[in-house]
């Protein structure tokens, strides 16, 4: 019996391909927000171009804030002893993915078969598809991958008749498809819900020829992801129950032999309850890889993961930081207190919470708006802003944080990268 | 004095270049439900694919429906004596708008600058640009396109304030921009408030040497958008009251000597109402030209356009069709009565309704569903789908009935048009 391994497992080759990101960053894609358009990601890294030659309403990176958020949750999740497989969905950028993985990701996680697809072409290696697969394409394709010695998929299983589709379609290959089972949340979204339930579907795993059972998944995200009230000690409840199913799982014996068992929970939200829960779990009767899944941190939010992250700035001296904004210019003011920006549902996130505005800026000069105005409608291209009459006026520009990345990142096939002194450094490309 | 202006002037050269559309349908996107992907348009068109063949979740477009939406929208524009500009934004996509163009529409409308430089560059030759436009490096670029005697830009003014950066910033060129001055829903968007205001900016539109005033813009979809109760009455007021401004302004000489004057308003809900208003507008100093600027006609949808079209089902004896569905995939059953389909926020319009479930496959046999199946929930990428228990199974397929066509678009790049047999016959290609 060994101890959990806790030592890294890094993503096999670590940074993607320079050649394939070269490739990406050469091809011209729809660039709204960029002085030119159609451009490319190496265009948009040596035009020269600032802030203000931004066509308006245009959603930024912070370099300096993408920099510091990859350093600190990889110091982060090594001092928790938990290993990161980034969830690749939030931003399905090559360049993002690459920099997480050259900071020591185990792999990246997808959210589907599409998303694992972009993730290989693009040279990832290892990929965790935290999800149910039962398209029958998809199946074929996921057989296929397993002759690649250079690609290592794995996939989630949550019922018997889920087992049996991938049974029926997974073409026989030179090696089993490794699957970990999914625990799930009592009315909430995908995973077996009883331990007995579980337990035979386990067994079943292991007793398949096409399969193997790499290990236990669960998604605490499932439940509310607030730090106030009841909402963490839910989660912390849900995740022991966890970690008790993954000790009698192996005391059945049904983890793939010869290996390490994987054991991953984790968004964004509560990685800490996670690694908490980890860490407390006794020995195994082999080595143990804990992996959390987290995607937002890397460009972190003004509202959502800013009230619920364990490094929101509230909880943590060195804090993540919003890497992404919206700037909008103030296109009307037809009434005293209401203005109307040039920016809506089309360009920013708006299921969690809408925008926030930050800061104004009048002729170039930056004044923070400090709760001062308040987006209270988006329409498809507008955004209505309500202040103190007069504040904004026809022309000034609005920097509007942001909430939940991953609806934002979809709405941009490229998006700009600033440094702190407002210059445009590089651009991140897209495959949504 | 003349009549209106009920002759077509239709879009300078009808449909777009063929050769720019065939570039674009030569370039290679990322194409998540299909079976190749990055893929090019091209490729869908002659691959032989069908429903089965896609990648799911799949949002997909109906030949048939589109065709017959094309031509059944001209008709009713032709019947209802207005020229329609359709709304680009809704699409993006150049295929659709060469359709528009090609059965009679005037020119395209866009919600933004950078949308028309998309445009321009497909080779559309008019622009209505349906927004105020106060950022500098678009106007530099408007003044630009001005010396293009292929492409005739317009926008809108709803304030002095606007008008001064407008004047600011448009270098001098070679004609004054044409602009339309826009009158607004109080307490909605943007627009001009009051009577006397907008009287008053239009004589200092018509004096400015940059400008000249090409007609009055107003958009009755900021009103709510239902047929019942007070709303559609609400909405007939206000447009009377923008007609009625028109003639004032008539009166005024205010609009550009030596051409028409436009009248526009129109989404795609009421231009029933709009072409009342029109037809009931007195004659002018000078011809007229009635414009909507209906864009989700085209694709119709199955929850809001099919309540408040007036060429929704229950309206009309030969309806628009709901030509967007998304295919998806259930997952998951985990509790009696709750299925997870593999469709969520990032593939579907949820910003108005959640999509509904229309029919259900299994082993390639449909059934409708009648109300039978409900979506109550969408995270990222899964659909939470609520039945009679036992309904649907694991690895079952459900088309989804979308909303708000605008918001399903931006989230394909590329989106597989089937015919009446389930074959992939063409993709289209949007461009956001």
């Amino acid at each position: 019996m060994t101890g959990p391994a806790r030592s890294p497992r890094p993503h096999p080759g670590g940074a993607l391909p320079a050649q394939r990101l070269a490739e990406l960053d050469a091809e011209p894609v729809p660039a709204r927000s960029l002085p030119a358009s159609p451009a490319t990601a190496a265009e948009a890294r040596s035009a020269g171009w600032q802030l203000d030659d931004l066509w308006l309403p245009a959603v930024v990176l912070r370099d300096s804030a993408l920099t510091h958020n990859l350093d600190r949750f990889a110091r982060w999740c090594t001092e928790h002893g938990v290993e990161l497989a980034p969830h690749g969905k939030t931003t399905m950028a090559p360049r993002l993915w690459s920099a997480q993985l050259a900071h020591g990701a185990w792999g990246l996680t997808a959210a589907t078969v599409a998303q694992a697809r972009v993730m290989r072409t693009c040279g990832v290696g290892r990929v965790l598809i935290a999800n149910e697969v039962v398209e029958p394409a998809q199946l074929r394709w996921l057989a296929d991958t397993l002759a690649d010695p250079d690609f290592e998929p794995l996939c989630l299983v949550d019922s018997s008749d889920g087992l049996t589709v991938l049974e029926r379609h997974l073409e026989p290959a030179e090696r089993p498809l490794p699957v970990l089972l999914e625990l799930g949340v009592a009315g909430r979204r995908t995973g077996v819900r009883g331990t007995a339930e579980a337990l035979e579907l386990a067994e079943r795993i292991a007793g398949s020829p096409r399969l193997e059972l790499a290990g236990i998944e669960g998604y605490e995200g499932a439940l509310p992801q607030v730090r106030d009230g009841q909402a963490p000690e839910v989660a912390r409840d849900w995740l022991a129950r966890l970690t008790e199913f993954v000790v009698r799982a192996d005391a059945r014996g049904v983890f793939a032999a010869n290996d390490e068992v994987l054991v991953t929970a984790g968004g964004s939200a509560y990685p800490d309850l996670v690694a908490g829960a980890f860490a407390a779990m006794p020995l195994l009767s082999r080595p143990v890889r804990f992996i959390v899944r987290s995607g937002c941190y890397l460009a972190h939010d003004d509202l959502l993961y800013e009230r619920s992250s364990p490094l929101r700035s509230a909880a943590d001296r060195d804090p993540l930081r919003p890497a992404l904004s919206c700037f909008a210019r103030v296109l009307s003011c037809p009434e005293p207190g209401r203005s109307l920006l040039g920016a809506g549902k089309r360009d920013v996130s708006f299921d969690i919470d809408l925008p926030v505005p930050r800061a104004m800026y009048r002729e170039g000069v930056r004044e923070p708006l400090d709760g001062r105005a308040r987006i209270v409608e988006l329409n498809d291209h507008h955004g209505f802003c309500d202040t103190e009459p007069g504040l904004l006026g026809v022309g000034d520009v609005v920097e509007l944080g942001l909430s939940h990345p991953c609806t934002v990142f979809d709405k941009w096939q490229l998006i700009p990268v600033l440094d702190d002194a407002d210059r445009v450094v590089d651009a991140v490309r897209t495959l949504f």
